[in-house]
């Protein structure tokens, strides 16, 4: 490229950094996605990651779907779901395709409740689906009775009076919140104990007051005060609601998405909107649950890896030197190694999440294809493993890289777009 | 000292440490002081720090008395409160004397609502009052009727909520909640915002059960919530359960309390039990809010030094970079400079209390008065800063040393002891 070319390249990205710099994420309200999204029609199903395309749905996506319409009441049983999806009967989407995020199967359905997070700097919002705790969930491919009474039971229950509380407050400032976090060791993709800590405390002086004499009060506050990544599923929504305002920047080359769909990996970039470029997914390498190996592990799956794009998780692996130990990585030196590693491949560092362990510095931003394509330095992303087959669930946490192919890809599609 | 001495010396502290390291601190009640403590009695105040004996009264001190004796009824105002005390009407004690601390003024009076530390491994309890929050408060030496009415609701309204939450649980592990905070970047005496939400979403379901119908519920959680320094108090409690338990062993030259009333700072060791060791104190050095400079600084006061004697507070700075800058110490490296200092006057290192930011050693624990004489290193005390006129309040925070004389009286009067 010219010259010329790289300056005007250098400044769509350094205006892409400042509209995500200046974005402000609020928590402003939850409520089902078909109010939402009215585009989800019947037996419409988001999922994690690209589009599937004829590929072939990994197990726990699958299971996930099975549980999802049997939650719809679109198939009475498993047997009815799997005929639905052999008879073609289903319209899957990216949750990103609607500005949705959703963590590992990321599957979203018309009724699931949904948050909202407006970006108050560009007014766009994004979305994402409550974390459904730990243990036996329809993120993980889990699809049983349990799974399918606990999303009711959210639908219900818990999401009105979220609502009601949200509507108390003038929205949670997510940034603010994410900034305290990185001080207190979550790197908000596999530790947000803070970040939930924080947001509970926000939160539950509106929660009493909004359903004071709710019977259901306390076991809501079990389950906000009962699942230390809560928060995860916020701060993807708020990184999606940040990325997104820097899309469609013309000569941009900086990342503005990272999914997988546990089959493929899928990147966007700034200059080239809502397209996706693609190569097979990686398997995450980590620490397994007594009894779960490698051997046990379905390959990288979820759209969590948007908190990566915006300097999160692994990229901020600095701040969590107990995430570095719980991810297989070990200790403060090697934690700043990731993150130290990400700066090669990203132009800005955020002025406002910072990293204490580094001095104050801010979490690199702003992953350039070209800097990963010359480098052939790859993103880390700080993952949940799940089990391959449906319904087991989690069995472990770990790293995994995004395939170098989809960088190039993207590099040559923005070449090739840029010399028309 | 002949080496058999030593070795007997180093016996006798290691069975203190062991003692330290196994005491398991929970947060099991709250009660009206007179209950807890029946040695209370008309008239009764308790302050922070060694006896006062003849020495004047600092000027926080002394608001903080007036207003205690007029949120009693023992005075109709501050006039009678003046003459009662110019009358030599009230017997003034130190909240140690009774197992108790209070962070600055430290005072408890009978009515006042008292938190109690069971320490389940050796069975005795220690006691703190609830933190009244930030601006005009006792413990800063305020007493104007603001102070007073808070005061009134943190007994009737705030304390039996609290009880009634406490009752439903089996106490609160303080020991794993302060093991976590560390790894969250609090140290317990000038940030506790860790601890402090941790112990909000540990409290909350039994909270909003406890007192489900109440009207006040709403402005109980707006109390809990909305800060950051509740859990200071608990910490203290906590910490003098704990050392509490390594006191009386006869040879044991580790410090188990260190407390300032704002003229003398004192120090206990384990052999001589509850003989106090004075000094007078020093100033603070650190920060000032706006409008505010070391001119206007009370000398060091309080019990919450209680958290350093454990090895929290500047002894686990390292943990807090951010409270480095905030006192004015400045930075990471700053921080773990503090902690490695400290690790040169202590014995042991806490196998629960771990420092993520220098891979996962334990805080430095166990004072030793010999090791302190024999390299004039004292121990650094992070801290509170208040106004020396009564009624002002907080003006900053900073660091502080302990008076050196302190611990070479107790080194004297250990060999005194130990030779007869």
């Amino acid at each position: 490229m010219s010259s010329g070319t790289k300056s005007s390249i250098d400044a769509a990205n350094q205006q892409a950094l400042e509209r995500i710099f200046a974005s402000r994420p609020f928590l402003v309200d939850v409520r089902p996605a078909h109010e939402l999204l009215p585009q989800l029609g019947d037996h419409s199903v988001l999922h994690a990651g690209p589009p599937l395309g004829s590929k072939t749905m990994c197990g726990p996506l699958y299971g996930a779907i099975l549980g999802a319409l049997q939650y719809e009441g679109w198939a009475a049983d498993e047997a009815a779901a799997q005929s639905l999806i052999e008879a073609d009967k289903i319209t899957l989407l990216p949750c990103h395709s609607v500005r949705a995020v959703g963590p590992m199967t990321g599957i979203i359905t018309p009724s699931m409740p949904l948050m909202v997070v407006e970006n108050r700097e560009y007014g766009n919002h994004a979305y994402a689906t409550l974390n459904e705790g730990l243990g036996k969930v329809l993120r993980f491919g889990a699809n049983d009775e349990s799974v399918l009474q606990r999303l009711q039971w959210l639908q219900q229950v818990v999401a009105p009076a979220l609502q009601a509380a949200l509507q108390r407050t003038d929205g949670l400032d997510l940034r603010v919140i994410m900034a305290k976090a990185l001080l207190m060791g979550d790197e908000m993709h596999q530790r947000n104990v803070a970040a939930t800590s924080l947001l509970i405390r926000a939160l539950m002086p509106h929660l009493v007051r909004a359903a004071p004499a709710s019977e259901y009060l306390g076991e809501i506050t079990d389950y906000l005060t009962g699942n230390d990544q809560f928060f995860l599923n916020v701060a993807m929504a708020a990184a999606k609601a940040t990325m997104d305002a820097a899309t469609g920047i013309p000569g941009c080359t900086l990342v503005t998405a990272m999914a997988r769909n546990g089959t493929d990996f899928g990147v966007r970039i700034g200059a080239l909107g809502e397209r996706w470029f693609t190569a097979p997914v990686q398997m995450p390498k980590g620490l397994y649950f007594p009894g779960f190996s490698a051997q046990d592990a379905n390959p990288d799956i979820g759209d969590s890896a948007i908190v990566e794009a915006l300097g999160l998780g692994a990229f901020a692996m600095a701040a969590s030197p107990t995430v570095a130990n719980f991810v297989g990585a070990g200790g403060l030196a090697q934690a700043r190694r990731y993150t130290e590693e990400m700066m090669e491949i990203t132009v800005g560092r955020s002025p406002h999440l910072l990293l204490p362990t580094l001095e104050g510095m801010g979490v690199p931003t702003g992953i350039d294809v070209r800097r990963v394509v010359e480098t052939g330095i790859v993103p880390w992303i700080n993952t949940g493993i799940a089990h391959r087959r449906a319904g087991v669930g989690q069995i472990g946490a770990g790293v995994v890289q995004a395939p170098l192919d989809c960088f190039v890809q993207a590099l040559e599609a923005f070449a090739d777009d840029w010399d028309r």
